[in-house]
């Protein structure tokens, strides 16, 4: 005996997902049809396609939006600065602090010569335009601390170098909650050397 | 800012399953619109209406089929003996070890007082007209080793105890790689009183 055709396909849906092996797919497809009621399937049915269709990027930051330019790109209550960051995801883990009025720039990847990622597969050209056309005065640097990440960072900051831009990178250190017992060492070296008075 | 409504509405699909809180559900959902082509989104989303649709109970045993009966009830070859499982998933777990060639009765649920689960509720009272009809000899009963699944077997016990039937349970012991040094008191009982002969 095997499961019907149409659960089969499903649990195949749920398992194109990271993270989702053949066990807890299968528990995701029962629970839809045993648990879930017509009207919340539905919704969520639909909600895939809506999604799809309607979501596209920014054509100024490369941030994910509905419109043709996003909400923060057309806020003329930012102030000139922009923060460039991996993914659209960072955009709202930054604006969740509540502690940055700028703008930002989404490059919608890293650098990362091993996966075949070079300089001209993301988003970083517009940056220079940018500058220009929304008077930026600074550039801040919020890709990870990886080595990726780093690399980014070096990239961008080499090619502002003639831009009359200040460019600075986000702060490295102890993580909040941080203890010092179990950091790396590279971590406490980075922590030393961004040491502030107190 | 905050995310398009279409991708909100996404995140909010995926959090209804079990498992999955509000970072899973943003990762699945950035998955689906940044990795997954449109066919495979559109064709997960007409998985989860389809399966709705055409998934329903076997008129006879309560298992999940597209068609009135199932493929198993409507085996001709499979012999006369009768095994109890609480859910339609233990159905195909027996069916994987290629050791049973009877039929299933498919519960959809435990006996349970605490969570309101009453014998009424479950698919308890078709089996004796099954066994009559079907020509039963030996009913298995294959719920978990759990106290609701224990309670549900004494109760199907007690009530096939006057329909000639023959009616066993299924074995309890150390599970198969089960460590004695980490077996619970109850397993290792359970175990000395299953004994066989070598």
């Amino acid at each position: 005996m095997k499961y019907p055709k149409s659960l089969i396909k499903l649990i195949e849906g749920f398992q194109m997902y990271p993270g989702i092996g053949p066990k807890t797919a299968e528990r995701l497809a029962f629970f839809t049809i045993q648990k879930l009621s017509e009207e919340k399937i539905f919704s969520f049915s639909d909600s895939l396609k809506e999604a799809f269709l309607k979501i596209k990027k920014c054509k100024v930051c490369g941030n994910i939006t509905e419109n043709d330019v996003c909400d923060i790109c057309i806020d003329s209550e930012r102030e000139n600065i922009l923060m460039i960051v991996e993914a659209a995801k960072d955009v709202l883990v930054f604006e969740k602090t509540n502690q940055y009025n700028g703008k930002y720039h989404v490059l919608g990847g890293l650098i990362s010569p091993l996966n075949g990622v070079s300089p001209e597969d993301i988003n970083i050209k517009k940056i220079i335009s940018r500058i220009e056309e929304e008077k930026i005065k600074e550039i801040i640097l919020a890709t990870s601390a990886t080595i990726e990440g780093e690399m980014t960072a070096l990239y961008i900051k080499n090619i502002l170098a003639d831009k009359g831009v200040f460019v600075s990178r986000i702060g490295y250190g102890l993580p909040a909650g941080g203890d010092i017992e179990y950091a790396d060492e590279i971590t406490l070296m980075k922590a030393l050397e961004g040491r502030k008075k107190m």
